[in-house]
C-alpha cells in the first residue's frame, strides 16, 4: 500500500505563503444585480460629486450660519422667510444675511446658505419670521456636494469583493454594470474503486456513495467558484492521468479528492507529476497530512485526504483562499468566529496544525473526536479551534476562537 | 413635515422577540447541488446504516483483539496471514482466532474480526506469519457499520440551513433530493420624488440615484432571499397603496425605503394602515429611528429610513432575520465578528440602541462618524460595534465585538 514517496512536506503557513499560483480568471462584466461578492478586476472611480449638491441633512432653515450667532430661547435671532425648497426640485430663491429658506430632508441646499438649523431650535410666532433659538456653525445640518465622494474619487476598490453597501454607492453615482474576474471553475475529480456516484440506491459490499464531491461543491460555491463535477474515476493512474489532461483546459483549479481512503492515492501523485510539477506532498495538518499541491500547465491541482472530513478541512484552509486568489482577491472575506471557553484539554503534537471540530454549548466549545472518517462528526460541528504548530495542546477552560461554520 | 402620528416606539429587542409574522414559503423539492443554505422543512433521516459496513480505518490487519493482547517488540504476537481485503469488495475470508487478514483504509471489516492494527504496528519476518508489537482493544482501527449515523437517524435537522458537511451526508446516504422552503420574495420599494433610477445618465437639480435599494438586494441575497425589485414611488400615498396593493399577492416580505429622506414619509404609514396593521412606528436605534414594522394581509412590511446608511443597518438588524424565518429558520447561520479595541469614546443615549460604523485598523477598531446621509460612511467601514440600550456610550480602549460586513 506504500508507493513512491513524493513526500517534501510543508506547513500550512508555508503553503499558503508559497504556494500562489498566479493564474487569474478571465474579466467579463455584469450588471449591478449579479455583482455581489463579485470581484471587480480594478478600482472605480466615481465621474461627478457624490451627492452631487449641498443637501439638507434635516428639516429646517437654510441660513447664513453668521445670522445665528449669539441667539438663544431668550433672544432669539429673526430671519425673513423667503421661501421653501421643494424635495428633488432646483431652489427657486437664494438665501441673503437676514433670511432664511425651509428645507425639507435631502432637499437642494439654496445659493447663499451655509447651514441649516433644525425646525426643533425654530418658531413661528409671527407669519413670514422665523426665530432662531440656537446658533449653528457653517456647515451644520447638512452635507456638500462632494462630501461623500468627490468627482474622480474612488468608489470601489479593485481585488475586494462587493459588498452591499458598495453596490449602494456604485448605483448612487450611475454605475450599472462593473467588470469583475469570472468565477472561478473547479473541477471535481473524486477516485476510488469502491466510490459510487450519491444516486445509487443499492450498494454492493464495500462501496461507499461519494459523500466529499458534494461538500466540495458546497465549499468552492461559497467560495464565489463554479463547481464543475468530473465524475468518479478508478484506482488506475492512467485513467486519473487522462480524465485530468481532460479536464485540466477548462478549469481554474482542479480538485482530487481520494475517495474513503485515508492517504492521498499514489495515482494522484503519479498522474500528477507526468502532467506538471508538484509543489508539495504532505502538509503539517491533522487531520489532513496527506495533501498534495501541484501546478498543471499553469492550473493549480489539489490532492486531497481520503476521509470526508479530512478533505473538508484542508479545502478550507488551502482551497478557498485559492479560490478567491483565482478570482483576484487576496484577502478572502472574514469568516464568522467567536470566543468560546474549551471543555476539556486537547492534545496536540509540536510541528503540526491541528484542526478539532467543536460544538457550541453556550460559551463552551466542546470539541468532537471520532474518526475523521466519520462525516457526522462534521455535521455536529458548530466550527473548529486550530491548535498552532508550536503548542503541544489547549488547556480546558482556557478561551479559544472558533471559526463558525455557516 | 410632521403629519399623523404613529408613533409606538420599540426597542429592537421587542422588535425581533415581538415581530414574528406566522407566514412561511411554499415548500418545493431541489437537487443536492442547489440545496447549499436553503432550509429543509423537515429532518431527513438515513434508510440504512452509515458507512453500512464495519469499514477499517487504517492501513493493516484485521485481528480478534485478544490475540494481540500482551504483545510487544520484544514479545510479539504471531497471526497467520489468510488473506487480503480489495477496496470496494465483500472480503472472500473470515478471521479466525490466531489468524489476520491484510486491510486497506476504507475495507469492508472480514467476519469474525474485532479490531484493525496499524501496519506500523506489525512486521513480517516470515512470510505468511504477521508479527503484532502492540496490543489492540476490541473497536481499534475502525468504524462500526452505523457509527456514523444508524439507520432510520437524523442526518439533517429541519429548519437549519444546510451547510457544506451535511450535503456530503446526504449524499452518502443516497439523498439526492431535498424539500426546502422557497426562497422568499422580497418586493423592494423605493420612495420619493428625487429618487430616479440608478441608470439615469444626467441628473436634474435634487435629483438623487436610487442607491438603497441596489444595496437592500444585496442584503436580501446573502440572506437567501429573492429580490423582487418594484421600482420608485413618487411621495403619493395613493400611489404606494396602489403599488403596495400590486405587489402584496406575489411576495413574502415588502420593503419600502424612503428615498432620501430622513424619516419614513408619512406615505408610507398612511399606505400601509390602509392595507393591514402597524405593529410598530419607531425603533429605539440610532441610526434609524423612523423605521415602520407592519403586516398587511399576513406579509409584513418593513418601513425604513430614508438615510441609505440607516435603511441598512436597520434591515441587518431587522430584516435580515426575517427573511430566514420566512424560510422557517429561526436561528440565522453566524455572521463574522472579530474582538478589537475601541480607538476612542464613543457617546450614546440610554435606551436606544447605537450601532456605530468602524474601519479596523490592525486590533483597533476606529468608529467613523459622519452623517446617516452618506453612503461611503458604510462602504469604508468593516463592520459595526454595537452600543447597548442601557449604555450611555463605551470608553476609548475597551474590548469591543466588531460584527463584520462580508
Amino acid at each position: 500500500m506504500s508507493g513512491r514517496e513524493f513526500f517534501t512536506a510543508k506547513t500550512v503557513a508555508e503553503a499558503r505563503a508559497g504556494f500562489r499560483p498566479a493564474r487569474r480568471t478571465e474579466p467579463e462584466v455584469v450588471v449591478l444585480s449579479d455583482a455581489l461578492h463579485r470581484v471587480p478586476t480594478v478600482a472605480i472611480h466615481t465621474a461627478g460629486d457624490l451627492p452631487g449638491f449641498g443637501r439638507s441633512t434635516v428639516d429646517g432653515f437654510a441660513v447664513v450660519a453668521s445670522d445665528t450667532y449669539g441667539s438663544s430661547e431668550g433672544l432669539p435671532s429673526y430671519l425673513d422667510l423667503l421661501g421653501a425648497v421643494q424635495m428633488g426640485r432646483a431652489p427657486e430663491v437664494a438665501v441673503r444675511p437676514g433670511g432664511c429658506v425651509a428645507m425639507p430632508t435631502g432637499g437642494v441646499l439654496p445659493d447663499g446658505a451655509d447651514a441649516v438649523v433644525m425646525v426643533e431650535y425654530t418658531a413661528t410666532t409671527m407669519p413670514g419670521t422665523i426665530e432662531v433659538t440656537r446658533p449653528v456653525a457653517p456647515g451644520a445640518g447638512l452635507v456638500r456636494a462632494d462630501e461623500d465622494v468627490p468627482a474622480g474619487g474612488v468608489l470601489v476598490a479593485g481585488g475586494r469583493p462587493l459588498r452591499s453597501p458598495e453596490l449602494g454607492l456604485l448605483a448612487a453615482a450611475g454605475v450599472t454594470s462593473v467588470e469583475v474576474r469570472a468565477r472561478p471553475r473547479v473541477a471535481i475529480i473524486s477516485t476510488g474503486d469502491e466510490v459510487v456516484p450519491p444516486a445509487t440506491e443499492k450498494l454492493a459490499p464495500g462501496q461507499v456513495r461519494d459523500a466529499t464531491a458534494s461538500a466540495l461543491a458546497g465549499l468552492v460555491s461559497e467560495a464565489g467558484g463554479i463547481p464543475v463535477p468530473a465524475g468518479i474515476v478508478s484506482d488506475d493512474e492512467g485513467a486519473l492521468e487522462a480524465v485530468l489532461a481532460g479536464v485540466l483546459p477548462g478549469v481554474d483549479l482542479v480538485v482530487v479528492s481520494a475517495g474513503s481512503s485515508v492517504g492521498t492515492r499514489d495515482e494522484t501523485a503519479g498522474a500528477v507529476a507526468a502532467l506538471g510539477e508538484i509543489w508539495c506532498h504532505g502538509l503539517a495538518i491533522h487531520p489532513g497530512k496527506p495533501t498534495l499541491l501541484a501546478e498543471c500547465g499553469g492550473v493549480p491541482v489539489i490532492g486531497l485526504p481520503g476521509n470526508p472530513l479530512s478533505a473538508l478541512v484542508v479545502f478550507r484552509l488551502i482551497g478557498v483562499p485559492l479560490v478567491w486568489s483565482l478570482a483576484g482577491c487576496q484577502e478572502p472575506p472574514p469568516e464568522p468566529s467567536v470566543v468560546a471557553r474549551l471543555a476539556r484539554d486537547v492534545a496536540s503534537v509540536t510541528g503540526r496544525l491541528d484542526v478539532v471540530q467543536v460544538a457550541l454549548r453556550g460559551g463552551t466549545a466542546e470539541p468532537l473526536f471520532g474518526p475523521s472518517a466519520l462525516l457526522s462528526v462534521l455535521t455536529r460541528a458548530d466550527g473548529y479551534v486550530v491548535v498552532p504548530e508550536p503548542a503541544t495542546g489547549l488547556d480546558g477552560g482556557s478561551p479559544v476562537q472558533v471559526t463558525l461554520y455557516r
